[in-house]
């Protein structure tokens, strides 16, 4: 029997005030912070050692995984961050809350983007106020080909291989992983390992700061999940 | 021309009360922790941007990595924790403040492990009230041949291959890195890239939290080298 455990950022300042956030490199507010903390605490009280972790490219889920290593006291372990564990980008929807929206594109459409599994938001373009600094920071970070709008489903396509060829052998090999990523990357993981249908992975929350674990058969499909807090 | 950029941990807990701590695992004091942060607001203002971090596996340097990092603004850099970059093993000297060593062993023999550059202190041994958590955290680390005590040259000697094989050829590759460390780890590095001899290394001290810039050439001999704060 293998296992994963998974863990959403904190809130962050975006999340807090109800924006699309995205690929926007936001901080955690002092509520992700205190709850990313508590996630290791979790982890430490019940004995969660990992060999290795993994995180996205974005602050908030890197500094989660800092704060959750520090509290378990853990923070040795090689930490990997990889772009494909970021959070699904929102492209033009990018900075702005879920009112604006509405009112500009309409209720409906709002839904759809928000609740389909396959349908993009629109492109980010130049007219988006991030638009600028967003290029400049991915350009920085050195990432080819950032996509300009992400569905689940695209969120899905880059994060499965990267799960199937980095972190899946070193699960198989015996190795303990933690993953602190996001919302609809994590999203898109459980999608994959509990093999959940298009329309009920859009409709599984995951709670912010909370240890999620997944044991896995040798195949690493899921057999059984719970959240720490729950224990 | 190359550059390397090295950063002492800022003061630790132990640092503060004057006691020897090479590998015993001790966390930034507040004081430490606002040099860290301050050492990351120097880069920044002089546009140091790094394509990789190294750092030891010793919370202390690892940390103060991170606070730099963060405030910087470069978290998404890759980090490569190695104990190759751990500070120097004082042995039975581990927790002991010199007062306590120079009435055990007397000031000429304290003055001869502190100024020596190869003169190795006593072993850790059990009867050290660190050696069982040491021992623990070693394990559990997966080091193995921990060392039971280092000299300055014993140091040298386990840094400079991991210098030459993994940092080296990066710098030599164009990559801009930063290496968060300690003070006698940085010695020995200084020791070979700036051919200072085994006298005057040993005299060379390195303030904490405060960023040094070396200049190589194309064999990654120093030509130069300043701190960022005297810019």
């Amino acid at each position: 029997m293998f296992e994963v455990v998974l863990v959403r950022h904190g809130q962050s300042v975006w999340n807090k005030e109800n924006l699309f956030t995205g690929w926007k490199d936001v901080e955690l507010s002092e509520k992700g912070i205190e709850e990313a903390i508590h996630a290791g605490e979790l982890l430490k009280e019940h004995g969660y050692q990992f060999d290795e972790a993994y995180t996205s490219v974005l602050k908030r889920a890197i500094k989660t995984c800092w704060l959750a290593l520090e509290s378990s006291d853990q923070m040795f372990i090689p930490v990997t961050r990889a772009w494909q564990l970021n959070e699904r980008h929102y492209g033009g929807l990018t900075g702005k809350n879920k009112k604006e929206t509405a009112e500009k594109y309409g209720e409906e459409q709002l839904l759809k983007w928000r609740r389909s599994y396959s349908t993009l938001p629109p492109l980010l373009e130049e007219d988006n106020p991030y638009y600028q600094e967003m290029s400049d920071h991915y350009a920085r970070v050195g990432i080819k080909n950032v996509p300009k709008a992400e569905s689940l489903a695209t969120t899905v396509d880059r994060l499965v291989p990267f799960w199937e060829n980095d972190i899946a052998p070193k699960i198989k090999a015996g190795k303990k992983i933690l993953i602190a990523a996001h919302g609809n990357s994590l999203r898109a993981l459980i999608k994959h390992i509990a093999n959940i249908s298009e329309e009920d992975i859009i409709k599984l929350e995951i709670p912010t700061g909370s240890p999620l674990v997944y044991k896995l058969d040798e195949k690493l499909n899921a057999v059984e999940s719970f959240y720490l807090k729950d224990l």
